[in-house]
């Protein structure tokens, strides 16, 4: 902390600002500051919308946005932001523009991205989509912070690094992903090495009950339509390949001490159980929850508290029927794909996740086919196969390197298939 | 702790005949003593099956049975007891000869019973069915000790008064029943205030589908087939009434922090979730498990730990479908009867459990129709009405006193019903 506050000290002085309306008396908590790094996307948007509704728990010290001007200005005057910061250099003068008279200061460019990460925060939400999210969330990690981590790449593409600076850095590492969260709510800690395994469950995406011959047929159309969450598209063609839950497996690989074999996806059509952990007595704990991310955010903000907030409550007499079935590897090779580059290691998830990501901006164009998709990466990672190492890599460039290789060769491939 | 051994020691000296193959490397408590009250039914059968499993960590000071001698006998050989007692003096020369040569030494009698829980014991697993548990329960409420609860008397007749004892003596009390564990397994207790209710999840028994008039004409044999627990007669008939969620209900009001409207029942014909407990955050933190009474018995004596045991693992996809329904207040009115005596106090529990006892043994014995359960109960509660007090029965004496009074005025209405 270099707020001056003692922040270590429950119940110390709230800010003035703080009415007594949103006071909390079932915390004892300090009043903590929050930057969040992604701000405008809907994970953003959900947490700005949790810490308003706790104005005397949480204040807003930076907020980070790509190039989204608008709503990052908006955000920040809703929420009454120290700093607002756009990556984009660009997108600077505009983002001045917008903040004049607000009092709240603007900066833009990569350094002023990381300048704000620097700025004193207790929590800081991680939300930057894509690679672009790894060097400032990195950066985020210091000593005595939370981080709620929704950025995936840094697990998956730099797990191994990723949690060996976390333990460094001594940080509180939360996860904010509705599976991962679920499973850290029920994961005893303490009997960590009493846990047989953990499931993360998945919705099977559109393509669910379809069959593989109609897949291949896809439209991107009919690929956006998730069931149940409404997410940006990358995420959502990758739920509809099941890559997402691929992802999911390396994440939870990272964030929990269990092995490779030890992680199960089951698919749960209505995604109300989130994720279970079974136990060597023969107990199964799950969390349950409407799909709303501010659940597994305000669990973030307030851990190890529960603080309140409007989501629609679970009616299970209403839902009436909750259903499971076994995931299909044949129509859904990705999971396999992710499975083997899990256990691969060696900078294997990094060309995993560099090459989906060139996959589905292909498909996205209109360029391949919906199953090319899963083809193209396992192209990717079969080529890139004598470059990867026994070891994780140790830095963040090599991390990159891969990252630009595989999206290289990827790249070729969907380029002689769409020729 | 009076035997000598240091129990709070971890990892301390395990005795001698422990063999290295039962020794478990994960865990880090000492060697405990448990008593099994009630060792010959299906809970302190299956109690026994779990303890003879882990002879590390577990060993059997005393066992307690009514009147089963063989099966006491047996029990106590099979896992070394010190002591094996029979509540019914006149089956005492039976245990002893039974016990003959083996070093177990034999008692007999309501006093016996009563030194056999003040033995050393650093565990008591309390599962004497019906009111007769009552009093050698409250008895095993020593400052130390943990007691897994498995009679519902305690908390239903005596609630009041048994939780004041526990509290008094300062006893970690472990609930047994696969609802309560359950709760007790995902209630976060430092975050009691920001639980919003726990639901109980009932089967809903045999007649969960039938309409009111088929079970106004339902058998025993009808009412005793029970769609997943294999359990005494009473407690099944209860459950076909649904007297038995109400039971539970009650209990919970007095096991966990909270007001009577924070308490649901949903029904759940599979049994696949035993409960929930819903946060403020909107979380609802489930557990789960195969209907199988060892897993909630290895979770309270291994607590706050966990221990293997040989129970079958769930598997959702196999089970492919959990369906949940409000439950019927029409056709189970016991549901209501319970949760009014509840919110009535003043001793009305004690006057439910004891009309209900006494219908059921009217119904099992062909002397009344099926919904002459509830009828009968609410008779006996309204009957009673003027004799209850405003707060609850402060002595045993007073509970025991309203007991004999309900079965007393159930049994008339019973009479003049059959006659």
């Amino acid at each position: 902390m270099e707020t001056g506050m003692d922040a270590s000290m429950p119940g110390h002085a709230r800010p003035a600002a703080a009415g007594s309306e949103g006071y909390d008396p079932l915390s004892s908590k300090p009043y903590q500051r929050v930057t969040v790094l992604g701000a405008t996307g809907s994970v953003g948007k959900s947490t700005l919308d949790v810490i308003s509704r706790h104005p005397d728990r949480f204040g807003v010290e930076a907020l980070v946005a790509n190039s989204n001007v608008a709503g990052l200005a908006r955000l920040a005057r809703q929420v009454g932001a120290k700093i607002a910061v756009v990556s984009s250099e660009s997108h600077g003068p505009a983002l001045r523009e917008a903040l004049a008279g607000s009092g709240i200061e603007a900066a833009w460019g990569h350094q002023a991205v990381l300048e704000a990460v620097d700025r004193p925060a207790d929590i800081v939400l991680g939300a930057i989509v894509g690679f672009a999210g790894l060097e400032p969330t990195l950066r985020a990690l210091k000593p005595g912070r939370a981080l709620a981590l929704a950025n995936k790449e840094c697990l998956v593409c730099a797990g191994d690094l990723f949690m060996s600076e976390v333990e460094r850095h001594d940080v509180t590492l939360l996860p904010v992903d509705s599976e991962h969260s679920a499973i850290f709510q029920v994961f005893e800690a303490a009997n960590a090495a009493q846990v047989e395994k953990i499931i993360l469950t998945a919705s099977g995406g559109p393509f669910r009950t379809w069959p593989l011959e109609a897949m291949q047929k896809a439209t991107v159309a009919e690929a956006l339509k998730h069931p149940n969450w409404d997410m940006g598209s990358r995420i959502t063609i990758d739920s509809a390949t099941m890559m997402n839950k691929g992802f999911e497996v390396i994440e939870a690989f990272h964030l929990f001490p269990l092995e490779a074999d030890q992680l199960d996806v089951l698919v749960h059509p209505q995604s109300v159980i989130h994720g279970l952990v079974q136990y060597r007595d023969g107990s199964l704990l799950a969390q349950l929850g409407s799909p709303d991310m501010r659940t597994p955010i305000a669990h973030c903000l307030a851990w190890p508290e529960r603080m309140e907030v409007p989501v629609e409550r679970l009616d299970l007499a209403a839902i009436s029927s909750l259903t499971f079935e076994a995931p299909d590897l044949v129509r859904f090779p990705a999971l396999r794909l992710a499975r083997d580059a899990m256990r691969r290691g060696g900078g294997a998830a990094a060309v995993l996740n560099a090459a989906d990501e060139t996959a589905v901006a292909a498909f996205l164009a209109g360029r391949i086919a919906f199953m090319d998709i899963p083809a193209s990466v396992e192209a990717a990672l079969d080529a890139m196969e004598p470059r990867l190492g026994r070891s994780a890599p140790a830095r963040i460039e090599d991390v990159a390197a891969l990252d630009r290789e595989a999206r290289s060769i990827c790249g070729n491939w969907i380029a002689a298939r769409a020729s």
